[in-house]
């Protein structure tokens, strides 16, 4: 399938800044970028790097006066997504066989505090026989349990305040997700990106766990189709792989997001108890 | 110099468990491993590997049976440091000009939560000049303010615990002066190691700040001379770099460390105003 | 039924100490303490007197000189309980008609922070038809999904870290349940006591909550009956009717608690889904 | 002196709602409500009545159906207030020696949790001689320290994040002035009035510390003259002496509050380092 992806930022800045976005599309095995377009208005100087994994595509630009600006990002993307029969996957890669690059997704994090969530993780979800049937579990449980409200949250929220006080947007769902898992020693990691019939449209994040040798995506929100993501970034959580980072003095203006099919059919996917999982991988 | 250094530690397993070590010595530029032995009694299979990013040297061990075991290390390892005359670099790498891998130890982690610490950390120590000076600063200010006290904290202590109950060990003082420097845009990041004239003995942390291409070591508890410290590992916090952790059941029964020197005469360094700063790159 | 209660704390003092202890029996409309006695060894003028609202008798002493020193409290207490059919009981007395005193249990205290789990406490329990089924719902979640392990949590350990970490002791079980209750707008209170029947014998500590005009018990932990409680205590939470409060240098060596019957047959009373409640008013 | 406060809580209510009011001006020793009206448009039966030690006048009022209404208090009050030299009362008033009523004050609680600011308070405030130095370091320490910034904080905002984050509004300054001088084992409690001279006009928050038998009055916002405050109410903290609580389903739509002077010069008075304080018992 092929996707065009485009997002819009605006910025008031009142003193020297840097900014460190991270709006592009990633190129993995199974997302392709097409054609994409990159315009700071005004023009100026921006630095495009990967993060040092290759998970992020950062956009660095450094502001030195006073001034506005909008960033915009445009691509047309194909992507393709693998469906797992997770029936036959059911048992816990053990820590011991872990890649070590895999096993760092099992660490707390800065909102994803895993270690403090271990009896409850136990207890709630211990006992699903599957390590899919674990993290389907969790999902649900948060989706049945934390009410979506917009703006109920800020960029401070964490796991720990999510459990407690049962609400939150996409972001804090995949950070209390991602905090369970790792505290049943499954690894899981933050994927952020873009979402085809999500809702109004923004950019999205959800979180991916790692299930006998693949990363399957898991969305407790259930605001958009599995299959219609296009994967931004992935890291520990949102501390390293926020949409954007601010290091001096700024302010969001207003933020556009879109995201369209434009080539192949789209039949929407969720999970519906028949042991499936998507994989972007 | 030369030094050996050893530990040895010992657990009781009461159901199957994972066990991930890192108490091996680092090789870096600046210090070879000349022999080593691990020794783990009553024998079991080991896997050894490294970080993704080469900043630790991990153990892997799995138990299946109810039993106990002790793991014991011994090295001898060659160790040089560099002193940096830190009067002519005054200026911070600029956000825009760090390399991804060290711009990823700006961001918050588990234990340094540094995005809630930004206010503080401007306030205390935004006014000195230089970038070795402000961490300079944050070193005494937390040598000053902070209470060693051993066994007063515990494995999910934070910097935001210990800035305001003022108390804490080692990991804590770390955990703190790295969460203050990355308030202030100062990439940190915590170092485990082995520590000669600490008294008594025991694993040691502390942190290094990047200052003008180089990562500095600061130690607050000020507990052992700066260039007597033996890497074990590098990382964002006591999350990813720990001297050891436990997946199942079992708990810890003794710790016994030693580090000597072996050859080489050591004079103490600490840093006493004259804008010195150690560097083990 | 007569019961005798007694307990002896000891403490060694290193510096100047005021000490306030919360250990007498209370005389109550349901409690009647016929003996008791009080000795502090070496012996040290003490004051008594009562809170201001009459919910706790404390004893203060002060220390001058480093000392190790012992407090003894002895008593007969004379007890009776409501049994009170909770059928006929159903509805939450309006917040517009609770006494001004009772209301007062309707705000979130130190360690119940009623304030951060309303979301979570209506979700729940917020169901239930009646306030009495509400407040066992309570208990018994807190019984099913909180592990009492002794030694777990420490004095600074609130609703907000049990909820989360699920684990605690009798305090620990005590706040949760009243957090919970506050946060549907129905009072409760802290209740510290003797427990007949507490095996291994300690002080206890665990709930009342508001029902239409009577305080019923509650105890989540499930340790001891419900009629053998004679109570020393109620308060917001542990702030204001903890055992002992420590203003100085010292620290407690040991707690010897007792409590038996003397006179009377005892029949162990506990909630069997029979919609009892037992009251001490 | 005289004063004519007024303020008007306007609020839209979607559902069966209860409001407890706070915004009468107290009768107390130094403060005479001269005429006082409390108008509900549209009216509705309401209930006024006291806080059990009388620190607070309350009104309660239910709301049955969907509706919007507002409610306005407008009075005469005549103050008084008396300036005590300090420098005269310089010792703590021992525990030993405080009333009960008054060391209920010495507890921590919901909002200023003083348990945990023990060591902090002590290294920065402990070796000023006397407690009203104690008190004013405190103050001063404050306004240094915390930034003022309308709109940062919320009702779940606790002295441990005023610390640590060093923002808020007077609330949170009052909380973390009550919670250091608790620490110090200080008696202080929470004051909510109207202030003369505050720009912009609003309901305002300070504390009140117990001094050698007298609450002298601290305000660290220093955004208001001393002796310009109309007391309407104390409280341990914001939990139980906010100027509303809502248990419903409603939202505050607006807020407008004015005090002015009627009768009698006004000389606006502040600490300026003479050791005088305010007190209006």
């Amino acid at each position: 399938m092929k996707f065009s992806v485009n997002s819009s930022l605006s910025y008031v800045v009142n003193g020297p800044t840097t900014f460190i976005f991270n709006i592009h599309a990633l190129n993995t095995t199974s997302q392709t970028v097409l054609t994409e377009q990159l315009i700071v208005d005004p023009p100026m100087e921006i630095e495009e790097y990967k993060s040092h994994d290759g998970s992020c595509r950062f956009v660095r630009l450094k502001v030195h006066q006073p001034t506005n600006f909008t960033i915009t990002y445009e691509a047309e993307v194909e992507m393709k997504y693998t469906i797992i029969d997770e029936r036959n996957s059911a048992k816990l890669v053990p820590v011991v066989e872990l890649d070590s690059y895999i096993a760092s997704f099992l660490y707390p994090s800065r909102y994803c505090q895993s270690d403090k969530l271990t009896k409850f993780s136990f207890k709630e979800f211990g006992h699903y026989p599957s390590i899919y049937e674990k993290v389907l579990a969790i999902t649900e449980w948060i989706y049945t349990n934390i009410e979506y409200i917009s703006g109920s949250t800020n960029a401070q929220t964490s796991a720990m305040d999510t459990i407690t006080e049962r609400v939150g947007v996409c972001r804090d769902f995949a950070h209390l997700g991602i905090a369970l898992c790792r505290a049943l020693s499954i690894p899981a990691r933050y994927f952020t990106g873009y979402a085809y019939q999500l809702n109004p449209q923004d950019f999205h994040a959800c979180m991916e766990a790692y299930i006998d040798g693949n990363w399957i995506i898991f969305d407790s929100t259930k605001l958009a189709p599995l299959n219609g993501l296009i994967k931004i970034a992935t890291g520990r959580d949102a501390a390293d792989s926020a949409v954007s980072c601010i290091f001096g003095n700024a302010a969001g203006t207003s933020v556009y997001v879109n995201c369209n099919i434009v080539e192949g059919s789209f039949t929407p996917f969720r999970y519906d108890g028949n042991q499936k999982g998507v994989s972007f991988q």
